[in-house]
């Protein structure tokens, strides 16, 4: 973990060329690009959509599969509205705004430098601003045949309210006790005023979170494990232990104990992918008193009747992926005087696990029923167009860890070539013993 | 394939059965419960959310990985909202709807069979309808920092129409070349105005579809290789054949050249599961036209110059989870008087592979030893609480295929005893070669 500061990092490269690889080689790319876009949402293309399920599927196994105490859950991201008043997120999850009385145009209070940039500004017009109002930041619709008020929803601003709405169903449904947790994985929507840095501020996001309940003398002791489980994650990761960093919080939220953030080391500075939070009894004491349940829950033993404390975990999977791809993303000079783009993923995560290259045509049949042999395991890709140095480079900019040609001496000897991403070494394994090779080195945890 | 009439099915057991079990086990249940739930809108518990996982994964092996000629894609929901004018979403999808002007309800002006069930009616006064007037089934919201028009944006009604907008970027970022395909699996909504028959019709649901994009002269060859395809993956799912029938459409929209519905028999009749469409090129056509964009691609040999069709299949995830649920729900009387409840699901997508169960609480320590083992591979579970057949009869009505029970010979004879889930058959096995035996059964294809 790193004691860096605040500093720039010194990326050797520039962030539109991570863009625009993601766009060229359909990782990620604006959502309705045919149409000019539309600020704030962003597609996965098919990498980007490996990619991140990977990463999603590696935060499952991790928190739910891999532990006795953790559920899964997959809410609504529609939810009964009453929910965000409860979260608080109806009367205070806003944004101080002004409207400009000539431009008509809204600005964040606190960030009226945008307001400088306006077009009015380059005509004749001054500002003419109107106090500051609060503008929420969920985003808005209306379930049912009317559009009046009582029809008002909302898309959910964070997964985790579910959690707390579920929580004794899915209690009783799997029978455990405190201490245990429960997560999920789903969209959240924010309607934020100014979206940037790529897909780490987008108004359509991913969460991945988990609100794990403990009995209120363990807070201090649940609050550390899940620090370190969460830290252990993004460094198992391959994220280079000097661009992570955690900052525990100054100020906490009055019903909080304890704050921090795991923070990544982006070519755009310090920033947060992840949250641990001690969250009290705030988020269940509240719903038991807008619902009218009690959420409280009885000890077996103790018959100490009482409501759980929180300590939840929540990482943006969006900015996750983004962190893997800057982290691994190299342009790098070879001994030849050539520069290759590469980016280092971890296998776990890499979108193509294995590509098989035939070095001629004339060897794709063999080629092509290694590769179907390999498919049902793992994402696969096969390619025989173009010259065998310039397909290595196709997989190594997107990360493929491995790449296994076959040539004319396979006819004869039976072997096959296996190159690796990161060093290029090469490797002589017979065909009959890649699938267990490539085991050996893809199905280690991450 | 049934050629069964339209008659009801004789299911020897009632929906509310299901529909009790789903919530107690914490398979699904209704969203924000203690709020007295939101119509139309359904949460995966626990057990749920591995089922429809497992679904998914499914499809998207089979679809998109075990293919060459197919890409995935993962879009956002909320996209630009001139897709949903090119769709022709914004125009024409919609339900004529009357309001009552003494009520002050609305409803759909095909079925005012419902105003009969209108509180206003048992009053004295009589209903005072307005003419009828088109309702759109769009969810809307509104984008940015103003609420005015220009800021309307849609939840998407289908995740097609994202494949249409990504063409271009996915077919280029991909090196495909006609005929291939784009795949995603995603949430949708939908304002239904009735919502029914548990997650069946719902307001937010889970669509996985694909686009498969052809030249003009191909598209009978095409539309029957993916009915073939699709009728054949839900066969593999384990649907009973005489619940499963094709249904041609008999009116077409005026674009399109071939449709039908996979249909599924359940308790509340033939309902479609799954739509299989020739749509022509309306799509690529609208979108051009939309966005200015030519999206006719060129033939690389023969320099044609053509806008592809469109062969779409299309499958809801949350029918055909509640057809894999009905289709296998069973109150089966067993010879010794007893009714066990159980769930025929297909090892591919039951949400526990394997539950390991020592036969007293002193077995613990080896019987969790033998469950982490299998935990890396597959979703386990470990429960030591009851007699050992309570313990079965839990497995049995969520699915479970096998039980893996440690007993007291385990230890001196180092063999575990497996037990399957429909036949209730048992076997003594080594316990090192538990997992390859499981391997066996739960490896194969769905």
């Amino acid at each position: 973990m790193s004691e860096a500061p605040d500093a720039k990092p010194s990326y050797p490269w520039r962030m539109e060329d991570l863009v625009s690889l993601c766009a060229r080689r359909g990782l990620i790319f604006p959502s309705s690009e045919i149409y000019g876009g539309i600020n704030g949402f962003w597609d996965y293309g098919p990498l980007g959509v490996e990619l991140k399920n990977n990463l999603k599927a590696l935060w499952w196994q991790r928190v739910v599969r891999e532990r006795d105490d953790v559920e899964g859950l997959d809410s609504s991201i529609i939810c009964h509205p009453r929910t965000w008043e409860a979260s608080g997120h109806v009367e205070h999850f806003s944004d101080p705004m002004v409207d400009c009385r000539a431009c008509k145009k809204r600005f964040r209070a606190d960030q009226l430098d945008d307001a400088g940039k306006c077009s009015a500004r380059e005509g004749s017009s001054q500002h003419d601003f109107t106090p500051a109002r609060n503008f929420n930041l969920m985003l808005k619709t209306f379930v049912g045949a009317s559009e009046d008020a009582a029809a008002v929803a909302w898309l959910r601003a964070e997964t985790c309210q579910a959690i707390f709405n579920d929580f004794k169903r899915v209690k009783d449904a799997s029978r455990q006790k405190i201490p245990f947790g429960i997560a999920q994985i789903g969209k959240a929507f924010r309607n934020e005023i100014n979206p940037r840095n790529f897909t780490f501020r987008s108004r359509e996001f991913e969460q991945a979170e988990l609100e794990f309940f403990i009995h209120p003398s363990e807070r201090e002791k649940w609050f550390a494990h899940w620090m370190d489980e969460r830290v252990r994650f993004h460094r198992d990761l391959g994220l280079q232990p000097d661009r992570l960093r955690v900052k525990h919080h100054d100020t906490l939220a009055h019903y909080a104990k304890a704050g921090a953030d795991i923070e990544f080391l982006f070519p755009f500075g310090w920033q947060e992918i992840e949250g641990i939070h001690d969250r009290g009894d705030w988020d269940l004491s509240r719903h038991s008193e807008f619902s009218g349940k009690d959420l409280a829950i009885t000890d077996e033993e103790t018959k100490e009747h009482y409501l759980p404390m929180v300590i939840e975990t929540s990482v943006g999977v969006d900015r996750t992926c983004l962190a893997v791809l800057c982290n691994g993303y190299e342009e790098q000079k070879l001994d030849d005087g050539e520069t290759r783009t590469v980016l280092h993923l971890h296998p776990a995560v890499a979108p193509i696990k294995v590509a098989v290259l035939p070095l001629s045509k004339k060897l794709a049949e063999p080629a092509q029923k290694l590769e179907r042999s390999l498919r049902r395991r793992w994402n696969t890709f096969y390619d025989e167009a173009g010259n065998i140095g310039r397909r290595y480079r196709r997989q190594d900019e997107v990360g493929t860890p491995f790449c296994v040609t076959y040539d004319f001496e396979s006819e004869t000897d039976g072997q096959v070539t296996v190159r690796e991403r990161d060093a290029m070494t090469q490797v002589r394994l017979p065909i009959d013993g890649v699938r267990r090779w490539l085991e050996e080195r893809l199905e280690v945890a991450a």
